[in-house]
């Protein structure tokens, strides 16, 4: 006899034998305007269950895949430093054993601890950042360790040539400037993406972070921060393709907020995400 | 002194004095994933009292139509055999009558008996499908009798090239070669239809069923298995007006779940389409 | 490194070591009214994660018994009978094992299978039914097997007398003398339970069966045919306190149906009751 | 074949057959806080559905009646005093045909012109009132026509000691003052209700008046100005079965706002207080 | 010591020292079909707190203009001619003081008293009118005073010439004949504003009003008569900003009903577009 | 002309003239479970507009008291420790100036600064506390600063016999063993607060906190943590009016959540508690 336990369809490799991690990240602590994305990761998988397996738009499936669906990481609460902390210890786990990673938040900051497991073992990788906002601060509101300020921290580490920014669509004058000024900088849209994206070198360790409200409230109203004016979906499915065949080693999406939406299309839409960008991992 | 019947606004004519019969078959029984399309018909009627009767992309007012609003079938639950039986005894009795039938659902599966009672009339008619998803399974978790499987059903009886899909986008591998191998398939998008439609003969029968979920969920997120990637309301609108002055004898729109949409633009928009659908009747 | 996994919380034990087993049934195929029911399970799990493994009411916890969560059933669809039969498979595993039973619905129909494989092996057993309605119905608009005819379908088998039904406020006139003049009938309140159960003999093996919208509407809106006049969630607490230290061997809950209820709290108080009535089969 | 149209079920009969008409006005024009109510007569139809016709606290049926559901009035929107002259055309018209009326609201000033028709042919008919607000303003915002002033209004030809007014619990120190001192005033609560209503004679003819929100939030949140601290559903019941076997002449039921309700049980408790409040014209 | 007092993000100057104010309008008293307006004015002041100040659409923040929010006028209630006198008295006031006037209904008719304002001192000015709804009605329902016939009222004063109309995609075929053979009328989209705005003389005062259900409702589902087959947000950014350097010396936005998009997106969406309509005032 | 600037109904003081101050604190970050009280302050102030400022129950009216509506408090975000010193610094003014506070939160971890503040001036105060859970944890999930153990934190500083806890009904075994044994422990109801209240000396400094999960989630759906089996509206209005003619010198209300109540109930009954508490300051 069977069981449903609610892993995400098709995700159903041992850990030992699995070539990929999928893991929730339920954390929103620095969360400014409106917190829910916590509740992402259960709900995903949930939807999941509506979900085909199989990819007209790739015409793959994700059954041809060996994914292990680890469940969550389970995090302390109230201080951000503690959080990141054990996220980059989960994390480092994962890219130890060998694991590519695709991992779902919780707010935007996460990227931050992930990063840096990936860029302890590829230094030379590159950051592809789909997003609606800049998340270039130097602080919030007094506060260094912020979605809003998460690309910022990485940049610390990472050259400015190495990070890609598309979509973006809010953020202040400085921010914009920075972004204009020292990244590879591809605002309002994510019409080039494509193209920008599949020159890219094929050896190269990618890092790929979907801030999911890059899409268009009218596609996803559920997260925290909706920026009118943004990109459809298959306008997103196009951009994300210009990966096909390059070295991705890990993925996150992240700023899903289900409680937002209550006709569940936004949960069903990342759900519908995941599927096509963890094929990306396929070769 | 007059009542409000909450009849589809403009739906005045008694039933003798016909030429259309507009009717609800408020049946979710096999829906997998989210019921709710039981909910539909009556929630169609509501929305429609704010609707304008005039058309004008159309120019063209519902006012100039004959149109007797019957009220929903009333139908057993549990067994989707004698449902099935029911649905097409009703719609016999129209066909039989003379009359055009426009049909809202409930979920897809109803299609099945509808066009049974058109086809016994009109052997040689085609079937215009507009959907999100192939509806092609030759079962379902085991079921004949499903929304999953109703064009397959259909298809057993009608052959392949009287069969047109538009829109299609989801779906399995399987599902999908079959299709493309078989019927008149025009899948992800429906910018052909307008011409395809457009260029058939003006006296063969035509039946369009409309699975709402075609739509983008931005669009309509009030349907049990809304799939992200899906056409706008122009686009829709421009296809089907294919069919303006073609011999079109029944129609149906289904898959509408308005409570997974509590602002009440799923429902809207429905109404907007039932108008501007029911038009394709007028010469 | 531990990962959440959204069992219930505190039902951590192995299949093997567990003395008691909590399962999901994830069925709402012949509701009439509004569906819904099948989301329950999941909600359940995710809600036991805001609440306290301790009962003040009870001074006890869960953490002291050994329960293990085995997830949902698998279950075909759109067929009741192949759905039953499956749903007595899995109970008749879990009977045959030896284990307590703790089921969460799903429609009340997934009762009837429940019942059976309970019977099999106690057929001296007891039922004891809190629910809105009579469920006496010999059929449902011309099904036998419906949700409104739970009862009576137990009671072919189970005479008369070994059925308690508690709070009953809502059915038709013949179900209402049918109820008075055959079975241990206590309509409209549950005020006389606590003292009717604790005098039941101490060894004699109990099914418990709660439909959960024997609670006022007020306390609980999340269901598919809410009844106001119920009870409150003390009132039932104390009810069921009545079978404390009684030979309990199964019991269900069943017709949560989390989305009509926004505010979550229907999912918690079904949730809290969990915690509440496995209890009961703490000796 | 028979239709489902979606009239209050089990009100089946034709217009000059039925002893009683129900019919609703859908009218909210001077709501000042929250509108919505015009959404009830259509929403509490719908509800019925689910509604058994059997009332087990009463053991009577309202098949047992013979009632005709006209449908609702359609009135001029914007100017009240156009309104209400209408709302007395249609209910003048249901009185002398020799009718007794339900009457659905729309917001409470509905019962102005209701009760000026029914005024008309009974001059010695004594009103009976269950609310949370008083509705004594001698104007409000500088309108005199208000659903706060609307028993104030009707106070003008109504002698006090034909008011009775019952489950009071908001209001201005003034309004407080005239009910204590000049009606027939029974604030905080309804549990005199029963016993003051059986102890009026048998003859003399009643007008029942119920402002939905004299129910606590918690039992009816679909209210357009929801108070804390009123009834429960049994409280109600009870009060108002005082009134079985007196001569009821009219009654109405006000201030549903089923949008603030998304569980649907503030409709669902609406349709089944018709069920109970109808029934007291059967003798 | 600061205080959050709600006022819109940005919008600090003292009433005095400004050179614009900002006022809301919260009245809904002709809404024929889903009133809810009255509530937008704090609902996008609360939104604009997730607001950044700077617009990377046009390079400036709205900090370099001169702003005070004068909170929401207080308004009688019921009667329509009172409420429009009241609106006319508050707005005269603030165009005597020189200042230019950004008002957020309401619904659409409170443009006619602000349209009267204006008009005694810009006797030439221009009327730009962005809506689905043609508003030309003569009377609705018998009321000449209605959100339905708005501009057609201003049409009485205001010569056709001077009106420009846009996005117009319902109507009666009456008004859709109406506003081709009499104003500039350009319906169904957008796509021309732009340019026609922006080869307006520069020094002729102008006036915009923008209904916000000229949005497609995938992007603004938070109105009363939502309408399928509108613009998009960027499509209306770039129409508007045709009034780059014109002389525009009031704006308003109407008809923003937040109770219907519980995601919150439709008000955001509004809180943006003020800021981009504002900025309309920069030269 | 007067404009409306949503501070709460009748609280129309100057600060200076002020003998009680009105103030918000929308912080939430260490909810655990479901967060959205810092949304509190602005709502409740929303929903008093449609509050009588006249209370029934306590035959006064808060037109009769001095009250200034500060607005809220700006709080740095993500770390607990700043924030709580900026509350303090805020709180501390208020008593230094000599004012009497009204403190909405927030969660309850707001309670800890605002206490010491006072404290600061009333070493012999008493703390009455109403709430569903204990918040006597030494830490949760490791961190000491959390709305789970604010009660201990306080207990570090005030006597165990100066601190009153009513309507408990949640936590672990070793809270309610430690309230039970060391403070003045009230579980389960708030039956005997009144007495309990109305018996304290009446010139000992007092500090009400209430959690609004005392409430029953049927009468307060909307909070972070709802927890069945909880009082009345009634019952609480009971309890508190204990404290009529004590020195009472700081109040707060926190945990209500308004989000999780589309209903917007759970506002309205806080907005009215409002009412009802901050007459306990009059003498």
């Amino acid at each position: 006899m069977n069981f449903e336990k609610y892993n995400f369809i098709g995700f159903e490799a041992d850990y030992d034998e699995s070539e990929i991690v999928f893991v929730g990240i339920p954390y929103d602590g620095t969360a400014s305007y409106r917190p829910g994305t916590r509740f992402a990761p259960l709900a995903i998988r949930e939807a999941s269950l509506g979900l085909e397996t199989y990819s007209p738009y790739q015409d793959e499936s994700i059954e041809d895949l060996s994914i292990h669906d680890a469940g969550d990481m389970i995090l302390p609460f109230g201080n951000s430093e503690r959080v990141l902390a054990k996220i980059n210890e989960y994390a480092s786990k994962f890219i130890d054993d060998g694991k590519k990673l695709f991992s779902v938040g919780g707010e935007h900051l996460v990227t931050y601890p992930l990063f840096e497991a990936v860029y302890k073992k590829y230094p030379d990788m590159l950051l592809i950042h789909f997003d609606a906002h800049t998340d270039l601060r130097e602080q919030y509101l007094g506060e260094e360790l912020s979605h809003a300020s998460v690309i910022r921290l990485i940049n610390r580490t990472l050259p400015n040539k190495s990070i890609y920014q598309f979509g973006i669509r809010s953020g202040e004058k400085v921010e914009f400037e920075y972004g204009k000024n020292n990244l590879n900088f591809y605002p309002f849209h994510v019409n080039d993406a494509n193209k920008v994206l599949s020159e890219l070198p094929n050896d190269v360790p990618i890092y790929l972070t979907v801030d999911i409200d890059v899409l268009d409230p009218s596609v996803l109203p559920g997260t925290g921060t909706p920026e009118p004016g943004g990109v459809t979906f298959l306008e997103l499915l196009v951009a994300i393709k210009g990966l096909k065949n390059k070295n991705v080693v890990a993925i996150d999406l992240v700023e899903l907020s289900p409680h937002y939406d209550q006709s569940g299309v936004s949960t069903i839409t990342a759900s519908k995400l995941v599927r096509e960008m963890i094929l990306l991992f396929s070769k």
